[in-house]
């Protein structure tokens, strides 16, 4: 637990450091008094620190805009205290800092962190409704390649997500497909030009500053990236989900194909941001669960489609997929900061394999 | 003469409404007082009016993040005063501004412009120096699609341009190429960690601001877009230019191509933005002028290339090449706002054959 580690250590123009366990809404709030808010959050903004998100997540709302929290600029530095018999604090800056972004605090304890902080923006959370999700899909992609639009979150859901969404199943038609939005004050007028031209329908529009503070308010972006699968898990446990990874080349058409392959048990969750240098989507599809079998056939189809996935049912980080954007040899990172292997055990694999034998030996190795 | 008409309307939030004659250099300073900056401007910011660019210009500073002025979200309204017998002030708003954007007047007075203010920032310009054109190219192509590092502009100079380059000249070792930036302050470190990586020299940097501001400096920006052209002109009068337009896919390559076709008379001059979802570059290359017939074969080769010509050496709006992003319809709209054609004779060719005849007839068929 990390959350007495708290609070911002200081606000300099467009950086903040800020110590690790703070709350990112509390943080949000802080920011947002100076003028200034969080570049990007996880849709658990209310709950998460901000040293959890960035040794957990890996991107979430902002990421449209700003792309993966491991692009460079996305995070300055890191502050780490190492796990050796002396411990030492280790500032990480730039490059380095990929040590521990994603790594599940195997490498250290983050103490604290220095991130890029955007000017406040009076966001404007938006539901558009579309009659199949190959529409709402074109048209998420049309929105989030419009450069002269400020957004914060681009999201596609299909149709049979929305009796979970509390605040939408009211206001949008049954059988709709969404697309949920963040968008500057600015660009409101040309986005409502945009969805009438498209043929969208404008369900639901709503300060998201509003619907965070107001308690009987649910601001949208709890409907999205992770969220989406809490809100159907928390009516009905037969549910699981997958992460998945679009490359930018056909991105739409290989989104419909896998949604035909699977017309009863994938039930699709889109979240676009950049990536390899264009706009694409990170899939995060609500799946309903028959066995595990089942479910790995799932991911083969993903795999065969050329669409990777980074499966969230398994422990370590490597068999995740998360390895690819860390460090290139992580567990020597981990050996230089960790080297009795003491912080979560068993999560790295390549870890283990060079341990070999109980911590005894690693350390002799290492002295 | 527009600039008697000229100052703030008003700022709210993020838009703000100002008058045509304002000048840019003027109405930027006036919105920084109040915290916020132009989301756009070109390389003549010190004497052009902000209704000159809008119906003049295609982007500037600024285009490598928001686009073109074009693109949707870049200009929010303008008010325009018809040619008409009795005169009418109509206020166009979104997708109808198109009527105007780039128009050249053709189409009416343009007397106030409503348009997205970004907040302030800090920037700061660098200068990279590579040793060689690809290299540099490749550099910028990679800074520009950097997500997580927030700029407002990225230009490539061949190293022919350097000794037309003032502030630059004696700053930077002769023969290479070089690549100019605009970042802001959170972007300066991973910025400089990006120049490492990469074998880039980073030459200068300057607080962009200051060199505005200070009469014995000129910030970068007054070295791009059409500045590159101007201080060549200035000191050789043997040199023109054109305006080429590189579609994403293989746009390096094409880049390059170009270059090694007319090595001694093509000094390739790129500055980088988005193009139908994808990071690309407009070419303004400075060419050595022998005669039209050679200029011809060298805007032949570019569109054997694919590359698009705007050729800046003819008059009218179509054979320019800027007739695409307008009104599909631009005599029609020519004819509702100056139904006598009177407002920039002959600069309209849809319009001149549409007529037919002098005012008079033209006026008759529309009453």
């Amino acid at each position: 637990d990390m959350t007495g580690l708290d609070g911002l250590v200081w606000l300099r123009g467009d950086v903040a450091r800020v110590r690790a366990g703070t709350n990112m809404l509390a943080l949000d709030r802080a920011l947002r008094a100076k003028g200034r808010e969080l570049r990007m959050f996880p849709s658990t903004k209310r709950t998460a620190t901000i040293g959890g998100f960035v040794c957990g997540g890996s991107g979430g709302i902002g990421s449209v805009t700003w792309g993966g929290l491991r692009a460079p600029g996305n995070l300055l530095a890191t502050r780490v205290v190492t796990m050796e018999d002396e411990p030492r604090a280790v500032e990480l800056r730039g490059p380095d800092t990929r040590i521990v972004n994603h790594a599940y605090g195997t490498t250290g304890f983050v103490t604290e962190l220095e991130l890029p902080v955007e000017p406040a923006v009076d966001w404007c959370d938006m539901a558009v409704a579309f009659p199949d999700l190959a529409q709402a899909a074109r048209f998420a992609h049309l929105l989030a390649t419009q450069t002269g639009l400020q957004k914060k979150l681009v999201s596609v859901m299909d149709c049979r997500l929305l009796p979970y969404f509390a605040p939408l199943r009211n206001r949008v038609p049954a059988g709709r497909a969404l697309v949920i939005l963040m968008m500057a004050p600015a660009a409101i007028e040309p986005t409502r030009a945009l969805i009438a031209r498209e043929h969208g329908e404008l369900c639901y529009s709503c300060n998201t500053a509003e619907a965070e503070d107001d308690p009987g308010h649910v601001p949208l972006y709890e409907l999205t990236w992770n969220h989406t699968t809490l809100q159907v898990l928390k009516k009905d446990r037969s549910y699981t989900y997958l992460q998945t990874g679009f490359p930018p080349a056909d991105a739409l058409a290989r989104v419909a194909a896998l949604a035909a392959q699977f017309p009863d048990e994938l039930l699709t969750h889109l979240e676009f941001l950049p990536m390899e240098g264009g706009m694409s989507c990170a899939g995060l599809p609500v799946i309903r669960f028959t066995d595990s079998a089942r479910l790995d056939k799932i991911m083969a189809a993903h795999d065969a489609a050329g669409i990777s996935v980074a499966n969230p049912h398994v422990y370590t980080i490597e068999d995740g997929g998360a390895h690819r954007g860390l460090s290139p040899d992580l567990a020597a990172d981990k050996r230089r900061f960790d080297p009795a292997g003491l912080l979560n055990p068993g999560k790295m694999r390549s870890f283990e394999a060079l341990a070999g034998a109980p911590n005894g030996a690693e350390r002799a190795a290492e002295s």
